[in-house]
């Protein structure tokens, strides 16, 4: 990706996480980053598109940390998923607890707009699949009960996950992400 | 209240849940309404203590439906917990399952405005302490361990439901707060 591109959409990512998609304008961006707005509209045809794009650098590094957590052999894998939680609360800590970009864009636009509604939506399916895959391998490790569906868990890992992000993101702090880990780690076992 | 400024305050609540403050205008408010913008700075000072009003109004009616649901002593408290999350995901389908107003300005605002960060935060915990209280009666009662710590266990049920409105809003289906309470209420009598 151009240099200019990927410095655009890393600043907007950033700058929409704390005042989301309509309180961004493209002048807040330009001059936090000091590039023009010919350059701006060289790489992005709208503030749509470049939200857009914005979305999926930010879902590919999620679901590229995800593969990485869950993939590796060695750990159990309840452990790979929970590793994995705790890795995206580590980068919440470093933005001041602001949450999930998913969540603050899901939130704002899916009313809105279709075209988001159904990114968003692919982005935590992204997510939702990935896990169900991993939850399956411990149902067939026998670290869950044989009965547990591991779709329909994955889904309610990500969307409890998503209620405490939005918490922390009120509260500026990480316990809401804690006592939804524990509780769901502790009761899936049991399910 | 004037029946002219609740008639703003809830034609702004059904507006906002669909597009969110900033891509709300006080002139689209008075279209919808037919009322002279002077009315509307008679009763309001600007768009964000109307925001704060019609919030207020909001929170008032969850925290009495709450209030009504938990008191039933006729009923188990936790049937009562259940059934007020029933009765707020038939409020959800008549809008066509748009989530929660909560969540919804919760991750807009909280972002940019410490007033409305803290105001939601507020709102939340009235849920989570009437929760908190019913579930101190299921723990009595013996319905649940002895051991639940029942603050914890309402913000839990309160985070991960706000999660579930979040993902009913993005696919417009009531499947994610079936799964989400289902998993909270099978699980939480094992804690």
């Amino acid at each position: 990706m151009h240099e200019t591109k990927e410095r655009l959409l890393l600043a907007g990512l950033q700058l929409m996480l704390q005042r989301g998609y309509n309180a961004t304008g493209i002048q807040d961006l330009l001059a936090d980053t000091g590039i023009p707005k010919g350059s701006f509209y060289h790489h992005f045809e709208s503030k749509e598109q470049f939200t857009l794009q914005a979305l999926r650098l930010y879902s590919a590094n999620v679901h590229a940390t995800l593969d990485e957590a869950l993939g590796s052999g060695q750990i159990p894998p309840l452990e790979r998923v929970r590793g994995f939680f705790h890795n995206v609360e580590r980068s919440y800590a470093k933005e001041g607890y602001l949450g999930c970009f998913f969540g603050a864009l899901g939130q704002e636009l899916s009313g809105t707009s279709e075209v988001f509604r159904l990114e968003i939506e692919g982005c935590l399916m992204g997510i939702v699949d990935r896990i169900a895959a991993c939850l399956e391998e411990a149902r067939t490790a026998g670290d869950l009960p044989a009965t547990t569906d591991c779709t329909q868990m994955a889904n309610v890992l990500t969307n409890c996950w998503e209620g405490a992000a939005l918490r922390t993101r009120l509260r500026r702090e990480p316990e809401p992400l804690h006592d939804v880990l524990d509780f769901f780690f502790r009761s899936a076992v049991r399910t």
